[in-house]
């Protein structure tokens, strides 16, 4: 199967192992599958923002500098896995394509200003028309409602993107970006393709083959 | 100033003579404006489109040949200004900032899948903190609902970003894309770093300069 | 065997189905061939050349024109190959034989102003030493004088590169272009490197297996 | 004058105002000075070469590591300086030349595995026929021996390479990279291209017009 | 003016002083001209072609080693004037016609196998719309017949292109490349876009100056 | 295993076949090895940083002219395995770690100024985590002294890197450069990655895999 994983970038805070991912990713790649990986910027990308922002960078500049942090995650994970994956962190999705044709494992970072990663993690889905996109994320997976607001909030370990999007617009009626999966450009893109989405947390990096075969928790995420 | 004008690709569309906008653009840089133009793909762009889904591309691949048939308009204009626009066409945000940087009129098509020639052009602008981003567009300016579907629609020559919002959101619920001045990722941009947006009518491609003294019939938006 | 394929532009003039070629390419790879496709501008050509050349640009700029419409139809046809192609059309032949060497399809638009595409793929021919340059185009083959003017021309099956060279000439001493198989360049090089070349038709284009097992109607051309 | 200054990556280890170092820039440039820029990775370099270790990643690939931190370094300060920086952070001396040609100030990380920022600034300077290489370091200057051992250790305001290299060397066999202003690599290239060197410490950033005009503490270096 | 110079290789071949070459460049440069600069491969060329002839390179190959010569001589020219020239030399067209844009002076060694020097400045040449193209090579001009084989040829001062082209054509009628100023594809580009050429003697290439004010001796070569 | 090749530039300055060393890499390869090679730039290199010095360039740009001549060896090899190596030249150590990823033999000339092709080769080893760095040379092996000055220097089949440490030392004190196996660089990137490193003489390049299996004379460097 070809699949893209979307790491948070929560998950390069700390100087915890990062080993788990590289792993997960060399037993996928021996089971047969195709990865793509997204890393995400992290608090180093926020640091250089403030950084930025205390320079009066414009909008367009501070989320150039979280995309250099975010390639610099991807760097690292490339060069943690020196059979498996392409040296270069592409720059933009046609690099993409490029590096995805010689068959090996490629790490993305950012591609340009006003998106996010899980907008990034879509793209290279929709054009290498990926089986799944599994998002790694600091939360278990889908809620019908924000879990760190309602202590009731129930876990849908399978949910269609049509619902998802009204768990997600409902919940961004109260405040933009508090509980943030697929922002509305990744949104559109895993609509207009049908793009199939698991969504799991941080914990289970070392798992990914597990979450695959339905043996760890996560939420499916399917176009109906 | 600082000024991005983004062209409807269906100024490409027919044999035409395309040289009213490179006159423009050279009038404003005369005048000590910088300038950086964002063209659109057209008819061209769908014929490809079309072909390349008899072909059974996947969308990002769609995208893309329409991205190509708007970086070859792209080329055409800038060929057409040999001193004074860089000659080559940037294929990313981060290419275009390179180029900006020599003091040439840059010419971009488009950058990546997933997102419009306005959205383009609203990246551009906030890049370089751009005092104007001028739409050149099939209509006339805005109007407080579709011109095309009510004949009573009312032309606004002023209109906050704000309200802008509420026409377009309006309009779309009815059928999307049918008025597309600021799809949601234009919005978005514009919306964070306060761009002021001019619209007008590509019958007025040769006038920009009278345009922006306010002499032409055109839209301003502005942030409030 | 390595084989380069040269398309006339004229067949993405239409809106037909391309597939056909792409189904060739395959089946060569399959049969353990390696491919080049080198792609004609056709019709869009012409339409940028003529809206460049009312803005005055040079015949550099216009033949430049014309390269960038050849190298889309070269990325069409590139990406309805994601499996087998290279997903970058190389810009001259050193970038060609950078991506050949990756073991894809290479497909390729145009290199440089002042040289024709039959040109452009006789110089890829000789860079990778190919068995045959297989030109699609819009005669039936090799013919003693010109068909479209001549209606008792002959078709000739066999011929060698010095009686085509004799054949050309004469037919270009009554107006240039005309009956443009091999222009000067395209010549000199296949003389140089003794490339043999297959002339045929573009309603054969899908079935270029049969044509190089000498199934289809074709002329072949050799160095003696 | 043609001026390469160097800034210890410390200097971008706190959240501390950057704003100073543009200034200067700002300044010199104003000036009539051309200055290029290299920083240095300080923590957040050794947070990710920490990170590589513990991802047993070769010398090769953390020292890139520690690279790709530097020119994060780098671009943010090229960011901040919109009008002046050239948009684009050189990976190599060959791309630094190409950048320097356009007249721009430019910011540079780091080139190679195996050299220190130290060798890479004096690379950049004699490439450039520099005037000065200004060092901006955690000590005031150079001293008669390592300051934080040697509580007499005597600032030298005037001190030629010679002197210096026997000062290092003394130094160094104490204990490698303690007193580390010039390794080995950039004092041989200080030395054959008889480069003015002056040291001073980050706390005068701000204020490098001034060190220039020997109206702060600093320490020069002269070839004799 | 804009002028393209073109170099014989032989300039290259001894260690003989280069500096009346950047000398006569920054006089132009000097008297408000532009220019760009095609230099030829020489002995260095012919030593590498033969090495790599004898490991049995084909022709493309061998045409490959020979634009690598031409392009080092490029770059000692251009470092020798690293105020006036761009620090890279351009690979093929497109590349010339983006570094040209900076205003400098651009140096050329070779685009691609199966073309002269002489057609390379030719569409140089033409790709900047020059005026004029000269030639410093090893002959004092043109001539009506072949000076190396009739004592009694006589020296044209001024001729038409037409006129060049006949005598061209007659003599290598007698043996391919004994009088060789403009190839088949340079004489079609300088034909096609009319473009002015001196002939001279690298004896003179310290004197372009007075050269173009006609105070040394040369050809003149007019479209008519 | 992963084998690195430093050829000495003095291969490269007569016409003699270079056919042992493409014929010693193909048997390399086809016994399983995975080989770079790392070509010197010879008397081409000192003709061409002769003719810089007379135009008066800084030592980075003859350093450079000599890098480009050995990067022009490092193609002539190139392309005399075309099914073998990569076809570009890698321009820095990123490019080569990107080339290397293909699985093809990449072959580099030199990467900047101010470091030796045995550093570079060292680099390369170091990157790729080599088995053996094997540096073809015009001299037999390791001595305990100069064989040119001491017609009793004694051959040292097995040595450690500290001891061939101190020999260079004792040798580089009476004249810097007679003796260069390894420069400083060089040696400090052999000593912190611990890389094992084979001399041998030039007259042996067409024997490499016997000189691994110990069947030809050389010395081997190892770490202890």
């Amino acid at each position: 199967m070809k699949l893209v994983i979307k790491v948070t970038g929560k998950f390069f805070d700390d100087l915890g192992d990062k080993a788990p991912l590289s792993a997960s990713i060399k037993s996928l790649v021996e089971e047969g599958h195709r990865v793509a990986l997204v890393t995400g910027g992290g608090s180093t990308a926020r640091k250089y923002i403030g950084l930025g922002r205390s320079l009066q960078l414009n909008e367009a500049s501070l989320d150039l500098l979280g995309i250099w942090v975010a390639r610099l995650n991807a760097f690292l994970m490339a060069m943690s896995m020196p059979d498996l994956a392409y040296a270069k962190v592409p720059e933009n999705l046609e690099q993409f394509l490029e590096y995805w044709g010689h068959g090996k494992v490629v790490v993305v970072g950012g591609f340009q200003p006003g998106q996010s990663t899980a907008a990034v993690s879509a793209l290279v889905a929709e054009a290498i028309s990926a089986d799944y996109l599994i998002m790694v994320t600091t939360v278990e997976g889908v809620f019908d409602s924000d879990p760190k607001k309602n202590p009731n909030a129930k876990f849908l370990p399978r949910v269609t993107t049509a619902q998802l999007k009204t768990i997600l617009e409902s919940s961004q009626s109260v405040k933009a970006g508090t509980y943030e999966l697929l922002d509305p450009m990744a949104m559109k893109i895993v609509e207009r393709s049908k793009i199939r989405v698991i969504v799991t947390n941080v914990d289970r990096i070392g798992k990914i083959t597990r979450i695959l075969k339905g043996e760890e928790i996560a939420s499916i995420v399917e176009p109906v």
